[in-house]
């Protein structure tokens, strides 16, 4: 069962804003085991949708276009599909209503132009859309393949897919062959090293695949299976997965949507542990991420981004005479700050992250990227030394993920302790 | 001169990577006064490399294709390209020894797959690839068409775009009627407002044509005009915007690339004023922001995230009777929280924020999106009150944009009652 993937709107063939809408249905599609082989953007023309349409149904089963559904003259889909299809565009009464009702509700006339989105090609399946006007359809061609169509806005399209068109396809197509897919994510290795690591199952296993991919911090291994059943793709799945565990142990920090701020913090959670964290190069990333996690008020009390000297000094207790001796990027000064920020905030466990970012700052001696992290705990401080090679983004990124990892692997070591 | 872009790799078409390429050659393609009409994707398939582009030339002048130019067998654009231009492969002597440099220099051997990059088809022309190994290429069709064939990596790709490949193609081709585009950037303004501000310009205004486009805390205005030199171009781009800032004054914050931290960051730097940041709910991100400017340590010195009540007393001076009184989420306490960092830091503006970003924590009176801003001078302490109404991440961006933004506000008074 093959299908494509047609996006609608000249803002973005011309890439002014980009299209999250393909990657998106692309991978929930994957996901419910329907594959995916094309994708075609076109910009708001009624030539080129058509052009793109009759391609597409030519080459696939199944057509997911998104875009041009809304109320202005520039949203041309419904009106092309139906001529494709030769089909005549009716009032959908329930739509219409349902335009009438919402429109009430805020007080609102109704124009002409709204009107225009209650007309859907004769015998199409109607797709509600409670965030918004334009409703999604699902219309099946003569040769009984399938064309769905979306409103563009992502907010209403997600939810669109995944709770109404997904569930619809699977039920009307069957789909035999099941493919799933699973990520596990990885910090604190190199690709070509993790490739060194497991480069002969990625070289020896064809179902499931396997494939590498990087980005920055941390490198992403992707299993694909096909297999007759869901049971038996996740079964295949936790087989090979086991298998990548005992081999990479705690290089494998994550599955699927895991986040490494959202790991620490369930890690922190579990122990009961409060953590504070002064920040330097990395500027306010490392509590940025932290805070992300929703409920992360229970473990995170306190940061300090202490950018001069003089913060340093005053806000952390670092002692002037250590800044004026080693220079404020140090091992000894990153060591001062996590242990000044542990006790000022009372928490358990502290970072200290001191560096160079980049462009500017840096030396012979102190080149641009140089870094350096420290842990507090009960026991002491620990810290490493770090060179990023990368841009002052990604400079300040990558600190701040190997800053969370450090954590990480610390309190892994922590629960593993405990528990000989 | 019409173009379209097609981009290769199952990883793309399957969602497992955003298509980020797509976007980025579309926009620098338009910027160049080539349009734009066409986007595909297809997976590392011969079949299906073939027929985009066997299809792509039958619709447009320009081809411009990204991916499958690695080393494996996987990478098959070269020579599918051979194949439907009907040219044989040769050997780039240049190309080969390049690569047998960047080898040697590295120590590595060079292995035969590394060969078969330097293979391309008869007749095109070359561009070097300081960044990787795989060189993009330009070849004209019998009938005068162009294919250009670039890496997939946006690092080594997004280089070769600008500086080889577009000035190459602007030689190659006359590129009569110049399409430019401008944007405005608004923040403070919702998008219904900014319609009905500038409504009128929007629907009346065809060459150059005006579009809104909406962002989380930013609205973005586009500029789009045609004419037949770029200095045209320019002189109706700078007659509308100068109509538009009469209109819209301070609500534009920048142009085209501008983020609004490095406006505040210039604002700053120009005015010689350092500031310092406290923030609860927006945990770090402002912070974050300031400091991915390139240089901000001349104008920020310090950032305090206090998450707890205790943080924003013991770091803050915030005092327990205020938090007491008037709880955490407070305009009393925003004030307290920018005035203590502001004399903390001996910084000459602070900001003070404090809010419930979400999901958990609301109750009736003090319900999730609720936040308070403040901001300290050598005047003295004003703050404001927002409720946001999105995710918890979003919430945190719509506080940073609203935080930065006032701070920018603060500097252009300053600076226009001081010219005044």
């Amino acid at each position: 069962m093959r299908a494509e993937i047609i996006t609608i709107g000249t803002e973005l063939l011309h890439g002014h804003i980009d299209d999250a809408n393909a990657a998106y249905i692309a991978s929930r599609l994957v996901a419910a085991g329907i594959d995916v082989q094309w994708k075609t953007t076109v910009g708001d023309s009624e030539g080129q949708i058509g052009d793109a349409l009759r391609q597409a149904l030519a080459r696939s089963e199944i057509v997911v276009a998104t875009g041009g559904l809304g109320p202005t003259q520039d949203d041309l889909t419904c009106r092309v599909i139906a001529t494709v299809l030769d089909r005549p565009l009716v009032v959908d009464r329930a739509v219409l209503e349902s335009m009438r009702r919402r429109f009430a509700e805020q007080g609102l006339p109704m124009s002409r132009n709204n009107e225009r989105q209650a007309l859907v090609p004769d015998g199409a399946t109607v797709f509600a859309n409670p965030r918004g006007t334009a409703p999604g359809l699902l219309i099946r061609t003569r040769e009984g393949k399938v064309v769905v169509a979306m409103p563009g806005i992502p907010g209403e399209m997600r939810p669109m897919l995944t709770e109404q068109v997904i569930p619809t396809l699977r039920a009307a197509l069957d789909v035999g062959v099941r493919i799933r897919s699973r990520v596990l994510k990885t910090c604190g290795i190199a690709e070509s090293a993790l490739d060194q690591a497991i480069g002969d199952l990625i070289r020896s296993s064809r179902n499931p695949m396997i494939g590498l991919l990087a980005h920055p911090g941390e490198v992403h291994i992707r299993l694909i299976v096909t297999a007759g059943s869901e049971v038996e793709c996740d079964r295949c799945l936790d087989e090979l997965e086991a298998n990548l565990r005992e081999r990479l142990g705690e290089l494998i920090f994550g599955r699927d949507g895991d986040r490494l701020e959202e790991v620490v913090g369930r890690l922190l959670r579990d122990g009961g542990l409060r953590i504070a964290v002064a920040e330097s190069c990395t500027g306010g990333l490392v509590c940025h991420r932290l805070t992300n996690v929703p409920g992360s008020s229970a473990y995170f009390v306190r940061g300090e981004v202490a950018y001069s000297d003089q913060a340093k000094e005053s806000a952390l207790g670092v002692p002037r005479a250590l800044l004026a001796r080693h220079g404020a990027v140090s091992q000894a000064v990153a060591q001062a700050m996590a242990s000044g920020i542990r006790d000022a905030a009372g928490a358990d466990l502290a970072l200290g992250i001191t560096g160079i970012a980049g462009p500017g700052g840096g030396s012979e001696q102190k080149p641009v990227g140089l870094t350096y992290i420290a842990i507090a705990a009960s026991e002491g401080v620990a810290s490493r030394e770090f060179r990023f090679l990368a841009d002052r983004g990604t400079n300040k990124l990558l600190a701040s993920q190997a800053a969370l990892d450090l954590v990480r692997r610390h309190l892994l070591s922590a629960r593993n302790a405990a528990r000989t």
